[in-house]
């Protein structure tokens, strides 16, 4: 391709015609005049998520009431759903359940890891991982009283941090911030060489980046089906457990429908054989169901193909903002090699806040994270190319004309 | 009225026509050729809940997309639905929410209530209560791990079993298999005479009976949406947590919508001042803004009428049934005195699993709970009188005339 600063739109209007993933973008409802730069955040709505609620709503609950329990599918719904995101992980159908919410599915997966390392009392998380993580393991441990302890440590301090005394590894894949992508396989092998397990969280990468977690050796995961799988707003998130720990985890969340005969309601518990156990209560159908509208779609993509048009687009973007907002505040805060970068783009801007209001109310929607940071979130499956030049044009506008985005605006001032 | 004999479809044809209720059937989508007495189970379909599910899909989603968190209200739906659930279960609007799953809500609710007395380690509960129930509790217990014990009882015993080494009851107003109304009031009182907290699951009373949760000085409570408040299937529970403990509660599921400051991303948890600390992560926002339309109906119902309405009905319902199926292997499951009796009528029957079938084939929708339990729920909202004496009508047809639903196909014999 040319060099940055010689590129014009035209370029890549060339680079859409010539995308392989270009169709799949007709199948999501996107709003006219709105470039959408948060589907790392809420995904797009698939066009057949809508007939899917609707059949779901009028036809199954209003004409099938009870029945569509069974014959609707909707108690199978969990497994079935998990069944088809473990070929985007890595992972095999037996092995993945869709229910619950991270931060709900998180304290069993952790729960769970711990009862494999009785004698342990460390779990070595990241500090600037998304809150909810910590959150989750902090009620843990709290409940588990005495003597446990989160060991916090950055992308670069981890490995060290893992010794002999750690139970477990409680990491996000990509860091919901900076978008970093962790290794994964490294950081599992260090775990597992000081006989640790290791616990990944896929909020940002299942369906943005290739996941492998058997190859890993992963032990237990979480991810999120409402980001990158376009599932819907809050729709249940998803449970990884290694075959080889399936016949002997235990989760702390009992529920009948993770019994091992919910219909024989019986007094006491006894979990599932199968990954089934990680499940607690009744399941939220309308949101699991329609999840599945956005689960399909990403079926059917080859992720190679993803991954590189995500790469593509992260590196225009990166060089664009670089070229043409040079001197307008932004300092970019995302890994600058590609290798170690997600699907989403972040800078930080002193007046970071102010300038995503201004992006939003021109139709350019991605979002802020405090302290400064603009987040730029790339769907590959319906962002084009040339979404990435507008949205470069904008964001230059903004920060060019609107006075309270310009740097001397924002300069921390001496405190009075 | 006529003594039950001499009974005809025309009297309740009266009933009907003088029913105050009678207008909110129109309210709710009911197939044709359908008498729908599992509401118990599952609410019918509002016909508002179409409208709603296409707004939240096709606009908030779609064409608002992320912005629809604040725009659309979606992350306030927690607190603001159970400010509205708040007024049908007798509590002020700050403190209910709705969120996760009955089984969820009832392992937060019950670890609130035993860090209120940590010298005490029996719980009470009904070894014959819905299953999930006891899950919840046993998952719990083996999580905090030392000598906590589950104290079984029964409805009659269950006063005696409460004694000063209790630290919580945790019961279920009205018995998912029988009806059978427990004295919430009697037993908190016994509880607090020990100084034990009452943990309330109110899955089969909230919209199907009055329930004052203050007046009987409650201490928590849980229940369902998606029974008699028709919130659609596995519509999201709620929480109550009484005023004089939200300063204090803690709760084990600790996420970033029960922090203090969610968007300021902190490494650590601190809970939020209000109910909002009994909630855990992102919601199913599809299954929990849909859950409004059955919601806001009930709260327009009079209770009192609902009640009243339910009383006659599964009144009637028994009636008819001694007296036009007499001698067809039905016995009474539910209490005989309405005053005890919850908005079900329950019969035993040997081959229930073969009649419920039969009788499902012919229309007539209520629901097997084994061994041998025939349930019929009444949602006085969308049914009519004259749909009981139609669905006695089927019941006596089904277990005269086909051969396996007979009682001498149904006594067990000498196992071979």
């Amino acid at each position: 391709m040319k060099p940055m600063a010689k590129l014009v739109r035209a370029d890549l209007e060339r680079l859409d015609r010539d995308d392989p993933l270009a169709g799949f973008r007709a199948e999501f409802r996107l709003p006219p005049g709105i470039l959408y730069f948060d589907g790392n955040s809420l995904g797009a709505m698939p066009v057949a998520a809508g007939s899917l609620a609707r059949r779901i709503v009028e036809q199954e609950w209003a004409e099938g009431l009870v029945r569509s329990w069974n014959d609707a599918g909707w108690f199978a719904l969990p497994r079935r759903l998990g069944g088809k995101i473990a070929g985007l992980i890595g992972a095999k159908p037996a092995e993945v359940v869709v229910t619950d919410s991270t931060g709900i599915d998180l304290y069993k997966t952790v729960a769970a890891a711990l009862q494999h390392r009785p004698d342990r009392r460390v779990i070595v998380m990241e500090g600037s991982n998304f809150p909810t993580d910590n959150y989750a393991v902090q009620g843990l441990l709290d409940q588990l009283g005495g003597d446990y302890e989160i060991r916090f440590a950055e992308a670069d301090t981890l490995v060290a941090a893992i010794d002999d005394t750690v139970a477990a590894i409680c990491l996000t894949h990509v860091h919901y911030k900076s978008g970093r992508i962790l290794d994964m396989a490294a950081l599992t092998k260090a775990a597992h060489a000081v006989d640790a397990l290791a616990v990944w969280d896929l909020c940002h990468s299942a369906g943005a980046i290739p996941v492998d977690l058997n190859a890993c050796q992963a032990d237990y995961a979480v991810g999120c089906t409402y980001k990158y799988l376009n599932g819907g707003p809050g729709s249940p998130a998803f449970i990884f457990v290694a075959e080889r720990h399936l016949d002997r985890c235990r989760q702390p969340l009992t529920g009948w429908w993770g019994h091992a005969e919910p219909f024989a309601f019986e007094r006491d518990y006894r979990p599932a054989a199968d990954i089934g156990r990680m499940l607690s209560g009744t399941q939220p159908v309308l949101s699991l169901a329609v999840a599945e509208a956005g689960i399909d779609i990403m079926c059917r993509a080859d992720m190679a193909a993803i991954r590189h048009k995500s790469v593509r687009m992260t590196d225009l973007l990166i060089e664009l903002v670089e070229t043409r907002c040079a001197g307008l505040g932004l300092e970019l805060v995302s890994p600058r090699a590609a290798r170690t970068r997600g699907s989403q783009v972040s800078f930080h801007h002193d007046g970071g806040l102010a300038v995503m209001q201004a992006l939003i109310s021109r139709g350019l929607i991605g979002d802020y994270r405090a302290p400064g940071n603009l987040r730029f979130g790339i769907a590959p499956l319906y962002l084009r190319y040339t979404d990435i030049w507008d949205a470069v044009q904008i964001l230059r506008t903004v920060l060019e004309t609107e006075a309270w985005c310009r740097p001397e605006f924002n300069r921390p001032g001496p405190v009075t």
